[in-house]
């Protein structure tokens, strides 16, 4: 049998790592997040911290900008390409390897030739998001509003920079869940139970 | 026990209507979709087919126009307004009434505040959605892909014009499924699983 990859794409704050971790537990298979970036950084030598900001969230200053500035050291890459294609290439390894579920970096876009790969998105409204940051990282400078919407637009121009679709665009998943209304634990039970089904495809 | 509503949105020759119908058969509840449509023209005096049409489709020749050439009758109401005055307060008497699902409509839009109100989007790829219209309605003149373009443009003009929401975007719906992935006997197992739950809003 082939391997079985969920990927979640999630809107900061949705609670999106929190499902994929439990549904990771439930399932009894690896989940990749926090972990990705360690394997990124055995492979590329740069530090973890840097990896974080790079793997996954657009500049503010724009990508020109970004690509312009650190362009130079690996074949003419920029360090965000250079990062981007590690990435890329641990992820499709990952998915050879083993069933797992992926959160973010693109693992939608990256893995959407295997058929065995539910891609699934999380999303809540403002209100519940806000609420869900200032519990699990506490206050900060800016308000939990404009948190939530850099890092959300941010997220959305790292993908739309290197898969050309646009993030959150229903048609790009195979289901999309509201946790705030559905709840974190329901959203975990639906996919478990799809991750047990035939899918048709 | 207030009453229960799932409303469902779908694209063109993505089963959605199936699926509602399937949904209420298996909940035992009540799923309007042509019914709907004859309680509007009860309500409206238009007959069946002209509301079909004008229910759910903006024109092919654009709003504006649309509504200067059938301004008139109805204290300076164009028809289509005039029908979605009708149709809007048809879908809330409903939503008081009974438990029920409702399909298409701007039913999401309509019941936005009502708290028991399961809001679903129904999608598939082109792929899968031409390969069903064919099969359910026939060929036509125009190439399947022709007709599922044009009729979701239409759907998609309709809703944005009454809600000033895009259709199809992720945030406006609890739960969103690809029916060409999943199948239409998944889709409706989960929604029943939902309709059962407590939700946690």
């Amino acid at each position: 049998m082939s391997n079985k990859i969920i990927t979640i794409s999630r809107q900061f704050g949705s609670g999106g790592r929190t499902i994929g971790k439990e549904l990771a537990e439930k399932l009894g298979i690896p989940c990749y997040d926090h972990e990705l970036i360690d394997k990124v950084a055995q492979e590329s030598g740069f530090v973890k911290e840097y990896i974080a900001e790079k793997s996954e969230y657009s500049e503010r200053g724009g990508w020109l900008a970004n690509a312009l500035s650190e362009r130079g050291f690996h074949s003419g890459m920029s360090n965000q390409d250079y990062i981007w294609s590690i990435q890329r290439k641990v992820i499709l390894e990952l998915a050879e390897k083993e069933s797992c579920v992926i959160v973010g970096r693109c693992a939608d876009y990256i893995l959407r030739d295997k058929a065995e790969c539910l891609k699934v998105f999380i999303h809540a409204d403002m209100e519940k998001r806000a609420k869900r940051i200032v519990e699990k990282y506490g206050e900060s400078e800016d308000t939990p509003l404009k948190r939530l919407k850099d890092k959300d637009k941010r997220r959305s121009t790292y993908y739309h920079f290197y898969t050309d679709m646009e993030w959150g665009n229903v048609a790009n998943y195979h289901i999309a869940l509201d946790s705030g209304v559905l709840g974190i634990n329901k959203c975990v039970e639906i996919l478990a139970d799809l991750y047990h089904s035939n899918i048709t495809e």
